[in-house]
């Protein structure tokens, strides 16, 4: 096992990883930057050292500041958490090559994965499902008919030279066809000079799915189901679930089945989520994300297992030594993200935390770096606690998230919570009856 | 469902039965006497009655305001919690005469277990094991060996006149019988007057080990395991855990078929404990509480049930709905009371919680009443918090608790939080080896 653990990260996902090694028995160095002096990763430290002045580039990205750390304090592995280098093939490199355990996957899987089209192309000759559509360019509109009775309606026509929804169609049904076909491709000809087009699966109300995995360098790998995480705003999620309501268990063993063969078949280590679209029964692949996510905690509430601990065991060369067979979900768990942000304008609300305090009770975990008298400093992300529950059913996970929100306390500066408790009385949200759509039309106000 | 719930109590009882009756849609009375107007279980109320002056005779033990407060806010239960008036069958049946629920058992079944002796007759009588003795008097030093030969040693002959140790004398192994028993009927007789003796196991290294059952008002019963409460002093449980670490699963099912089997025939309803000495291998039943214990968590967290949530729903009239088939036992859970006490000399140390910052994380559930400010009364009982942890094994359990007892910020007044880092610590708890004698020794610093 590894003398030391050097974490490259701040914030809740800092002392996650602590709180983890601590319990392991191993000593864990602290990084920060010279805003995050009086943090709580850093409070309570076994030891610490400042990596630079604010600015991410110039501390918690600045590679040779964390490499000499390591070096300084004696750690022999490094753990990225997520964001910052832990999606950086070139780090993951150059923490081996100085002698150090990434606690994550090779660099060359980072790196394939970090480019979306390698990555699909990879996953797709692996059988990971991608979004149903012709093989290349539809060179005819006898072509389209075939390729359009193969995969289903509604459908996009494309562009293949296309971007910003130029030479876009959408088909409704086949009565739709021609005109998309032929529209499509006149505008993609005015636009790209270049009037090739191809056909995808429309998704018009996919929902956001993906596949907790964890494989260890002796080739076992196990998935611990899913997470729907469709709840977003610009792209970052808000609040997730373990399952999903929208899943049946069949439906998570088959797609847990293809892709741990598929990631069996490309020789991947350590943790990673597979992110697909989901929609009238269909994954369609979109990313692979190669660390700890910030939701991982919901599967570990379901799951019964400690992610990281096991991130950690696997890096040190461990077996999993449990199967899928041994694998159960038990309950329902769902995580709030607390942010330092106006609940109705999302600006962010750096400032100082004046009086906090945690709900507590059966079935409440609280991951958060604040304490009363925390400054949130206006240099990073507004994600400063996640508040996940654990119930027997997704009705009590509501109600118990209903409950504990109500209990939580943070004066000084505006959070999330209130978002969250909307989020909550909404009866399509607690129908389970949303799409990766839905919260942006809650929060603009509009029907859905 | 009940309309409304009355609380019948105070500190981090009155708020876990809270967030139970929250999480159910159910709106709850707090009740307070002056001394705790402040207290969180009144903050975190939908309403609150004071009812009465800080000494618990003239407030949380005062009947008459207690059935007012709820009259005049129109609950149509009462949540006893456990302490104050939660064993007192006279209050259970004024409740019930009043035309509200007792969330409890039977009046009559309160009084039975009430009565230590008769508890022990009528659980004998339904085939509970007691203490391994002779029946009634043993007239003979000839009728002594065959006890004996049946019941083994070490045992005890006792006065039957007996008390205060005096007539009692232990036989170490069979060469020690004849001086024992001829010793114990000298002594009877000069101090009682009467030499009539009776010969019981001599239980010299036991372990307190309860069991947790559920009875619905429909004749179903099943039971959530045990729990180690050996860590005691003077007959304050301290630290709890389940499972046992001295017990197999195959024990605990047979004790648990034996105790279930026995109320089912008593009739028993709502929740119950029942109380254990144990020694190799053996049973002896001690008491039964007929409420909820304070260590109730640890089972909740090892069978992931709310035993609150079910306690109201079986005073409603619900139908438990599962059988002990079931019940599944995941993992190990721990309790630490945390008790606003001096951890060396453990005089109560009332008076203001500067701080307060509780440990989050995976595995790790707060049941306090404090809050940063709260000031402790110097009223009622010292216990202010309970930090419980789980884990998929004990080594882990105990791993997890010593990191969230580091976490632990309590500024202000003395806690048992370093007791509890001190037993967490020591190679015979690690080991699982103690008895209800142990944590005397320890305090003590003493050999043990």
């Amino acid at each position: 096992m590894f003398r030391k653990i050097l974490i490259a990260n701040r914030g809740e996902i800092a002392l996650r990883i602590q709180r983890a090694c601590r319990e392991m028995g191993i000593p864990t160095v602290a990084v920060h930057s010279t805003a995050d002096a009086e943090a709580m990763h850093v409070r309570l430290a076994d030891e610490s050292v400042c990596i630079g002045p604010p600015a991410a580039k110039e501390s918690y990205l600045n590679v040779a500041s964390i490499l000499s750390a390591a070096s300084i304090t004696g750690a022999d592995a490094i753990h990225p958490g997520y964001g910052f280098l832990s999606e950086n093939g070139d780090f993951a490199e150059m923490v081996e090559a100085h002698g150090l355990a990434f606690i994550g996957p090779t660099a060359a899987h980072i790196r394939m994965m970090g480019d979306k089209i390698a990555a699909k192309t990879a996953m797709a000759g692996l059988g990971v499902p991608l979004v149903p559509g012709s093989d290349g360019e539809v060179a005819t509109l006898e072509d389209a008919r075939e390729v359009a009775s193969r995969i289903g309606y509604p459908l996009l026509v494309k562009a293949a030279a296309g971007g910003g929804g130029r030479g876009m169609k959408v088909a409704e049904g086949p009565a739709g066809l021609e005109d998309a076909y032929t529209l499509a491709r006149a505008e993609a000809r005015a636009a790209f000079g270049n009037d090739a087009v191809y056909i995808e699966r429309y998704l018009d109300r996919p929902r956001h799915i993906e596949l907790q995995v964890l494989a260890d360098m002796h080739g076992a790998v196990v998935h611990f189901g899913e997470r729907d995480c469709s709840l977003q705003r610009r792209h970052q999620k808000v609040l997730e679930e373990a399952g999903s309501p929208a899943l049946t268990p069949a439906a998570r063993d088959r797609l847990g089945a293809t892709v741990t063969a598929a990631l069996r078949k490309l020789g991947y280590r350590n943790a990673g989520t597979l992110e697909f679209l989901y929609q009238d029964g269909h994954f369609a692949f979109i990313e692979m994300n190669t660390r700890l996510q910030v939701e991982h905690p919901v599967t570990e509430m379901v799951c019964g297992i400690d992610l990281v601990r096991e991130q950690i065991r696997i890096a040190a060369g461990a077996r999993l030594g449990y199967g899928q067979e041994d694998i159960r979900f038990n309950g329902h768990a769902i995580e709030a993200r607390i942010n330092a942000e106006d609940p109705e304008t999302f600006m962010p609300t750096p400032g100082r935390v004046q009086a906090f305090h945690a709900p507590g009770g059966l079935g409440v975990r609280i991951d958060s770096a604040m304490y009363a008298g925390y400054r949130v400093p206006p240099y990073y992300d507004s994600l400063i606690g996640k508040l996940i529950v654990h119930a027997p059913t997704r009705l009590e996970a509501i109600a118990r998230l209903r409950r504990a929100l109500a209990e939580f306390a943070v004066v000084g500066i505006k959070t999330t919570i209130p978002l969250h408790q909307r989020i909550l009385e909404d009866p399509a949200f607690i129908a389970g009856d949303y799409t990766i759509h839905w919260l942006e039309r809650f929060v603009s106000g509009g029907t859905h």
